[in-house]
């Protein structure tokens, strides 16, 4: 008992120390993309500050873009480590690929900033790769901790959904970036849902869940 | 109760995470001003070095404003979060746009830094906006607490002095940033009084509190 | 006995503290990586976006090595801390030590960026100091915390294994340094080898330590 | 006594908080230091990297000096917590101004790279403000903590020992300081004892804490 406890503690110590690392790099990732915003400061010396600001409205909107891209991955990441109970080397690497992409994500911010009113498609296919990048990297946390068990088992059922909505995301990402190419309005559109889906990812899975609970009632009943 | 009590346990490393990830963001706003100094080391090579550092006292000034605010700001997220209990995603969201705010500060720093000698109203200005947007997310931090019940049920009624202070922030500041396109002395003693009110936001609720508990009192007595 | 609790707490939060700053470090050191990525972006304005970074390939092979360069230094100081209880003046310092060349680390990442094209065995060479460095800063804290007794006690022989692996690592690193300077594939392969060793090091090291008890278990029967 | 212990545990998580975000400002600003020697290599392109590496041996210098500088204030940092159990609103601005001394510090290092071939005692002054600055914030904290018994009652008459190597020390940097302007190798070995005194300050204040209780016998015994 006492050594099941010790190897309780040893555990959710590791697991802090994952968090506190992964909690770090989000905080910091985000907080860099300030330093894309000064830059444009530095560009023409001399010229009028407002007019400057003005000009520069591209690094004003990927800096949002950004920011809001990396809170999102934070609460899904926040929501998705709620159930999660240990870890494990290999799972140590596939959150490292979630945080390479969000290291990562400051590039294609910088990217927007300079060519969202220069070669708008290629600008959004940039983030578009990102955004793919991170609903893999979110599938792929999502599925090994649901496969090898790394969960509150109470919360198996309901964890099933996170999974599902991780993998939908791939696939919605991978159609938005291939309409980055055809279109600049609908990729656009596409992303503004995606960003309000999982903005609030708890409530979304619940509601899937809820459903699939409803289909599997159905299907008994028959 | 074992459940209430693991409930209580998740519900604290929600929190812990957010507290985490603000005190991140807070701190590496905070030091990235830095960065903006050094920048004027790089400016005019081969100058003398007091005279370069003479030449760009602006830029020290808005450093030290720049840490001033964002040390206000954390102290007081501080104090504000002492007697919360919970969290949920709206709250994360709200949470999320202070966030906003305070990794965008360093931007306004720069305007400062550099703008101050040649357009210091405009320069002033623009930091005002951010005064503004700090008190409106401050604000809704503390009022969304209150409503949704997510703070500790016995300091309910002190809490409501926080509510309070942020809300005449709002107004304030908005005062403040509309006398910038007048004057420069005004604001400038404005923000300071600001400043040394939100040095220490408990002393000075607790002072509002006794008063409207008094005034209570008085009325009750009537 | 409750003088030996409080200062068994006392020593976990000396020791939390050591960690988290750690943590910081390391989650910093590998988000900075991206900003050299960035500048490549602002080298000639007015290129094509695709072009830039097809040009700039080096940037992005460099971004990667550097960052699960940082992951593998992370895991591996997660794995070494794992057993270890209490912390002293003297082993902080062995601990800064590395934290000295992660801070370090971005620096030949950005060395490795800029001359990969130019002058690949130099670049490599110095990316090589930095991997020897790493190698006697993870000695020095495994052979520190074994021989004065930091570590779990139970788990001292398990942890011995440690030690081992990261002394074999400085010769390793050392013979890969000096073979810069006379081809530029073998080296490559070389630290490739290391990076799959060191990705997984508890597992790694659990076979050492079955493989050396196997070898005692031979010695007393004969 | 079920609120003495809530206040307690509240006590300890401000203090926390308080801790967790000096440990981030002292973490990021150690790795900020490095973005300033990758500049060197934007320097001159097409320079060969060695003879660039080696023309620059100034940055290297002030890499490490500024690395140790702020490694041994975190440990100083590190062990004046140590025994203190509460904080209030004042506490934290002296605190805070410690954090402002120590997130300016990457200027004084960048000071050093860039003048100390140049101007090399100007550049050593500005660089002995800061250690003054420090010390004056290491001995506010102590004092205030000792005098407003922000600290462990029993580790009271030892604690009193650090305030007074804090105190010393200001004297000390002062001296330094001043004779940056007569000499430049005076200083630099005045900085030098600094360090290894101060790289232990445990040691240190334990061996007088011995010699004051020594005299206080010695005293009592005449």
């Amino acid at each position: 008992m006492a050594e099941a406890k010790h190897h309780g503690s040893k555990q959710k110590s590791q697991l802090d120390r994952l968090l506190n690392f992964s909690d770090g790099v989000f905080a910091i990732a985000i907080t860099l993309l300030v330093l894309e915003l000064i830059q444009t400061l530095h560009a023409q010396p001399g010229e009028r500050l407002l007019k400057k600001c003005l000009e520069h409205w591209e690094s004003f909107v990927a800096y949002t873009i950004g920011f809001i891209t990396l809170l999102i991955c934070w609460i899904n990441h926040h929501i998705a480590f709620e159930y999660i109970r240990k870890v494990n080397t290999t799972f140590m690497w596939i959150n490292g690929f979630l945080l390479f992409v969000v290291t990562l994500t400051p590039f294609p911010t910088a990217v927007l900033a300079e060519y969202l009113g220069k070669e708008s498609r290629t600008a959004l296919a940039i983030f578009g790769v990102n955004y793919i990048l991170i609903a893999i990297a979110a599938d792929a946390i999502c599925s090994y901790a649901y496969n090898h068990h790394l969960i509150d088992e109470e919360h198996r059922e309901y964890y099933y959904s996170y999974k599902l909505i991780y993998r939908y995301a791939i696939f919605f990402n991978v159609i938005a970036f291939l309409l980055c190419f055809v279109s600049i309005v609908i990729p656009i559109i596409l992303y503004s849902i995606l960003f309000v889906f999982f903005a609030a990812p708890k409530e979304f899975s619940s509601r899937l869940h809820k459903r699939r609970i409803n289909k599997k009632i159905t299907r008994k009943n028959k």
